[in-house]
């Protein structure tokens, strides 16, 4: 049984990502991003299941920065985690005796509405985390009398569900990866991300434009992209991209080609099954197909033979 | 005297900020971003003063949303204020007797160096802000042998530099903007920047592309864009961007209709003059002249005289 | 009654194409296209009918020339012609006498494979036009048998029709344009077509992209673009081109102001009812109501009124 | 000694221009720009000399189409001839005994001002070419007194040059290309033209802007760009190109194969160097180098070797 690092401490969404990532892995619960991706460096796990980014917060910039920088690593994995809260307590709580709620401020902005509407006068007091919560709940002697926590959280530390799915939206989402130490891709299966960073040569204005334009020359939908800093000053970005495809693709490949060539640095960070199945669809001209006829025609042509 | 809201607690370096960007105005310090926005949204203060980015930890995302949502304001003044760090103690204190330091975590990301160098065996706390670190220092009985913290902070709380410049990076900066409620704007100076936020149309695949389309054929320079969630799903964004000029500039003028044309909705958040006062290059046939002169013509073939 | 200058002698094809553009005019035959847009130019007639490209043999590059160069004048309607050849003889002429043909060399390789098989044996003379080919045959004491014309050649010098259709293909079209002094232009009809004429600034590389960026940029269509040589040295070029849509239209206006503004010059050609009457697709973001909407917008932000 | 077929008659500029080309072939005229193309499909010839393009007229549109079309040349060299007229005549003729002339109506027209400042009064007659208006005469009896033609043209009829240099613009030029079967292509040199049709996929809006891209994306530049018809209806075209490079070179391999893709077929139609031997400009990470420093990269990272 293999070791996953992911961040903990225990309980938390995204030791509920992992179980579902690979069921059969040992978590390992670290103090933070860099802590879990470091173990996976480090060969202490093998690998790490980290959050990329939520449909309400954004990216987890962390994780971006903590990817870009130090020994390469390879998401392998994807999972879209809903995310849902519930208030937990110790047994026999009822929700008429819960006047202190202990829980991360995150969340706590995420559940306003039912806090407001089910527990007025109650006080929130904030956590370092969701999981961190439930366990000062559970804690002999504790202060207060529920947490909202993922449910994972409730089986760690002995808790009972009091109310479930008390955020104020039902749709929000957060997206986690599975990364591992450089090694053999995962297999193109039709439905396919690839993620990557890429430091643009000069920064010159319209480098960004010429950047999609590698992509959209040849078909490839870009589906997320964020601009973080290089740390040389305001103004001074790399970039953080997904795109549709494996970059076994052909015209893929191409336009990370591309990129490269018109970048001071590409770093590859994983081409995996997209958790959504949805099939890319390949625009008339792009397929490998096309690739390879075009090849054995230029080939032909270079010869001559025409 | 005018009053300006800013993110608080006094000490802090948007504090620094704002003494430099508006040297008459009364500072109101404020516990958040939003707080600080809704101040003067509501009145409360004539404007805030607030942190847009960083050169090393990116978007401060808090600010992007609070601009992109809510009741309007603009931006009418940016300030690059660098970031520097001092250790600040009781007077009295020597370098030798520091054992126990407080600081803002990311400070102490900052400073790791000089810490480890100069405090071999210091233990570092965490406190909410830098400014706040200064205030803990100060108390009476204090725990805490010195803080990490802005100089501002050591004015306000009695302090002393032990140790001035401490942070590893010496150029590391903070972008910090004037907001102001819907008003006048400020002239055009010919060195200016523009900031909006775009929710594009469908978000179908290209669509950054065209959006960045309608910047660069009237040869308008972007100068950063970041991507934040509509909160929609993963996958879903808005955009936030600083382009070069001033609304009033014809091609500026013209590519932000262009954009409002194609997006859902665009939210101009204002033109100001740059903090770096580097001046606009105008593309060959775009200038205000050009665009005039094309209005002339085009009036007159339409009327058929050509 | 007006008077309208045409390519003749009288009984081309350019003269059925005015008697259906202008019914009720007079046509007054110019023994070249640069001759019939004098005419126009001159005041001699009030506007010439000319071809500006065929099916089959392209561009007719001096039409184009022509227009681009001199005192200006503009395209009002236009006309799609199918190319019809006859067989034209003196009455009582049967098949089977036809030794001797005569034709423009361009219609009789339009004609070759009727000629192959119909009239195999015959000889073909070349004649300057289709229409002189008919005069030919019907002089007296012609050594022709028969000339391959447009029926209203027949009409003129009393000729019948041997056989009808013969060309080897049946979709041959050539388009003819009506040309008039500048005045007020045509109404816009929702099908309309602009012709222009662009000399590139310095003729750099790219610029050909650039142009056709501010069409595609504005959603506005290009069908038809042509090279033609400045006269300054091989790989020096201006282009004629074809838009959907009329200069009135917002998209279009705007569209080629920003041509005039990368441009040395831009010849206004015209605006005019698309012979075909297809109406012009509309991107979303691009009707009369968009910029509008985006211009009321935009005056709005510029005072401040976000 | 090989055989090469020109335009004929002999005495034309197009034999000048196979002189320079191979001095040592010999020239066989043929009538027209087709024979002379089908005699080096059908071996008759070992290649063909035609003209493509002129500065003045522009492309040569017989040429463009009877290399679009039937068995596939290649183009292995081309020239930059100046077109140079002289007034030929008989010996012992002196300028002020010529009231006749003749030539082609083309020469004519570019030597306008000279006839009506030295030869007013003369009566100018049209022949089908230039060498064949010297070669008339040069005929026992002629009723002419003087052709306008080229230098080449009075060598082979015996006429002498009454003056030199008489066009109206010194720096007309005509272009003139070699071609052969299918066979090696010449080498590299770093100052190549290459030259393609394409018949783009469906003719849709945007279909010319996405060809250019391919170009464009991979820092190829476009020398020359020619729209001509299929047949298939008003509206409907093939495109000639010539971009600078050789379709060894990466980039321009890339391109081409791009446009393959994208296209209902590409003829290639040769790469070969340019007759003004200005090298390639080579934009950032679009060299040879680059292109094969990022196929490496390209392979190791689909082996996870990143």
């Amino acid at each position: 049984m293999s070791k996953l690092a992911y961040l903990g401490p225990q309980g938390t969404f995204c030791e509920a990502a992992l179980r579902i990532l690979a069921p059969d892995a040992e978590g390992v619960p670290c103090p933070n991003v860099g802590a879990a991706l470091d173990a996976a460096r480090r060969g202490e796990a093998g690998g790490a299941v980290v959050p990329l980014e939520n449909s309400v917060e954004g990216a987890i910039t962390q994780t971006l920065d903590e990817l870009a920088w130090g020994r390469p690593l390879l998401i392998t994995g994807e999972l879209l985690l809903p995310v849902e809260f519930y208030l937990l307590a110790r047994p026999g709580t009822e929700m008429r005796h819960i006047k202190r709620v202990i829980t991360h401020p995150a969340a706590h902005t995420q559940c306003r509405g039912f806090v407001e509407r089910e527990l007025p006068g109650a006080v929130v007091v904030a956590a370092s985390s969701t999981a961190a919560a439930a366990q000062e709940v559970a804690a002999p002697g504790s202060p207060y009398d529920a947490a909202i926590s993922p449910a994972i959280a409730g089986e760690y530390y002995g808790l009972v569900q009091v109310a479930a799915g008390i955020g104020d939206r039902s749709d929000t989402v957060t997206r986690f990866v599975k990364v591992s130490p450089p090694g053999e891709l995962p297999e193109p299966t039709g439905a396919d991300r690839t993620s990557l960073v890429a430091y643009l040569r000069n920064d010159h204005p319209g480098a960004l434009l010429e950047m999609l334009s590698e992509f959209a020359v040849r078909g490839v939908n870009l589906t997320r992209i964020e601009s973080r800093p290089t740390g040389d000053g305001i103004g001074r970005y790399f970039f953080h991209f997904d795109c549709e495809g494996h970059i076994a693709d052909a015209r893929v490949g191409e336009a990370i080609s591309g990129l490269h060539r018109l970048s001071d640095d590409v770093r590859f960070l994983g081409s995996y099954p997209r958790a959504d199945q949805v099939a890319t669809q390949i625009k008339p001209g792009t397929s490998d197909g096309d690739f390879s006829e075009a090849a054995g025609w230029l080939s032909r042509i270079r010869e001559g033979r025409v």
